[in-house]
């Protein structure tokens, strides 16, 4: 373990995690996404399922004001036409203004030219969190070529110094998304266990996260919770749910539904039963 | 109640809506749509459930032609890029010139600045029909600066004067839609308690509904019914099997597709029994 | 049977669509998919479900570069927006240069212009496959008008000599769906009897057959098949697999997702038994 990644409680994410939640649900915060045309739907599903208030505002001349209205702001690359790239910094330049967090989701950078630019610039932007597979954290590090279209080709324990140098450089929490999650501000680290092999066969598995974290985000600046606990607290409450629908699925249909439904059910008290995480443990 | 507000029959509705049901699977009307990014998936396996063709047109140099093909127009703004505004601008001159009925559906109008100016543009176009949540109707009429995103803050019943005041100005039918819809042409209206709160726990439930009633309008353009009949009859059809579907279903995911279930399986003569229907009981 | 359609032996066809799909789980090849809007999420569902990586690549300035990385493309003319298909004609370019087959999806050409121009100038740069139904097919080969929105409203056998013109001329596999589908290479055919009405309940059951296609290409391209019997084997496999999810569901929604399911449970030795299929007998 490096010097760098001290120690932190696994129980106070637990307890922060069941808290957030409940704040979530008490008073739903609006979550404003710039996604992809490929899982837009699902994604607003997966905020409404868990309990927010999904808005999808991805036009110039509306998502700046936008940005400043909602809680928290998703901004994922996995389609980026002109407009959402346009889009997209005005809808960050909204949220720097009034201090709305967002989480930039860089999907599939490294060979892709016209999304890798627009991730270093908007990285350059200090989002409050990155989320990404291992292969897309290390391109935006500039560390490797990136992945193989939307699939990782790298571990998450390869990612952990291109995490590092994201979340120190940019200010950000970082998220390397796989079999294990790796959450880190650049000091301390939280590592998920939880999760299923199903959320990688279905469309959206992973962008949704990114949208739940939006939204977690957003409860905690109004909860006092830090960043790193609210991105690890949004993955604790999906991965659990996922596993929870793959107990009652039989394929990868039947699991999207499932897991809309899993997360609607899923409690805070749940949380601290199902939770499988290690604090500062890389 | 208001005097513009005369009473009309809730059986005449009922039978009505039964035989438009019929006429529109007898002969499928073509749907035209031209809908946000978040839901044209589900609106368009609304549209083939119920029994109708969807076709989504939005692209300049073809959303005009089409308008006049197809039986019924959908303009829904919940991601008005810059290609459909031009494209729903067109498809409303086709619609116009051919005398294919046209629904409105303003989302989330209001704050947010380049959706609220089209919304006018377009009403004052005279849609057949208008259909919104009740902040959505009131920031149309001029009465309220809109909902939080595409939610609600205002009930259907602060929206009456708005939306008789709407009907008056551009000729149309105007629906409230919430736990209770309302429906009005101005001088008679419905008030219409089916539906279920799984409705607005599924993306795509309100937006869904603006599409079905371009279908019963071009069905009941062909069968000879009023308009108001056929966005109260397609109202009343999507909210029962919206009630049955809610009734197999144990969260969002299952009951969207529940609901889709529902609405291939509903029959002419299931409304009448399941039918709960006020007339001009404002 | 015309001199040109000579037989080709069904047991063939059987034998070696079981090797590509045990060839492409076991070499996920990365599938392009330029698609329409309504369709996205379902078609990379399905793409996951049958074991191969979907990424939807639609913009310009990266989608030919990712048709040159790619195993197979499609591209779908369901909603040709400026940006997808300028993106269109990049990535069948970059398709072309470094050997990608790729399969084209004229959908609803005829009475729609701007699709309807582009597909035949695509239909020019020679797509290893083109996909649609009865009605398209002849509107593609210049026999027709075209069908009612996305619906054919001409039968499969009608289009028979459309299919073998479009194969000859622009040396592509051409299939032709609907309750049976044709595949033919112009002088080989194939006609499968396969396949569930409620794959015309389901929006993007067609269109995302047409990814399939584009899949099995890439396998076969790496496995020495014949394109004639990859399209034809992505036609067996996904229309084996609505049958069984025909079996467990009660109404189009449930379907879909029963599906999606089917796809991720059908194996090689699935296929003998299910196949319906006739070699040469037009």
């Amino acid at each position: 373990m490096s010097d760098l990644l001290r120690p932190a409680s696994a129980s106070d994410l637990v307890e922060q995690a069941a808290s957030l939640l409940a704040a979530l649900r008490a008073a739903p915060p609006l979550t404003h996404c710039i996604t992809n045309s490929v899982v837009t739907g699902f994604t607003a599903n997966v905020l409404l399922a868990v309990g927010t208030a999904p808005a999808m505002v991805d036009i110039v001349g509306e998502s700046g004001v936008f940005a400043g209205i909602a809680s928290g702001l998703l901004v994922n690359l996995g389609t980026p036409t002109p407009e959402q790239r346009a889009a997209s910094l005005e809808a960050v330049a909204g949220a720097t203004a009034s201090g709305t967090p967002w989480v930039l989701d860089p999907v599939a950078i490294g060979a892709l030219p016209v999304r890798t630019a627009l991730a270093h610039s908007l990285a350059e932007l200090r989002p409050t969190a990155i989320r990404g597979n291992a292969s897309e954290i290390l391109a935006l590090a500039g560390l490797s070529g990136g992945g193989r279209g939307v699939d990782a080709t790298d571990s998450t324990d390869a990612a952990i110094d291109a995490a590092r140098s994201l979340a120190v450089r940019f200010g950000s929490v970082v998220a390397v998304s796989g079999p294990v999650d790796l959450i880190t501000d650049g000091e301390r680290a939280f590592r998920l266990d939880n999760g299923h092999e199903l959320l990688t066969r279905v469309t959206g598995g992973g962008c949704a996260l990114g949208a739940v974290m939006a939204a977690f985000l957003g409860a905690a600046r109004a909860n006092g919770n830090a960043p790193l606990i609210a991105v690890a607290a949004a993955s604790l409450v999906y991965t659990i749910a996922a596993e929870r629908a793959a107990e009652v699925s039989t394929g990868p249909g039947g699991f999207a539904v499932a897991l809309l439904d899993a997360l609607a059910a899923v409690q805070p008290a749940d949380i601290s039963s199902a939770a499988r995480v290690e604090a500062g443990a890389l």
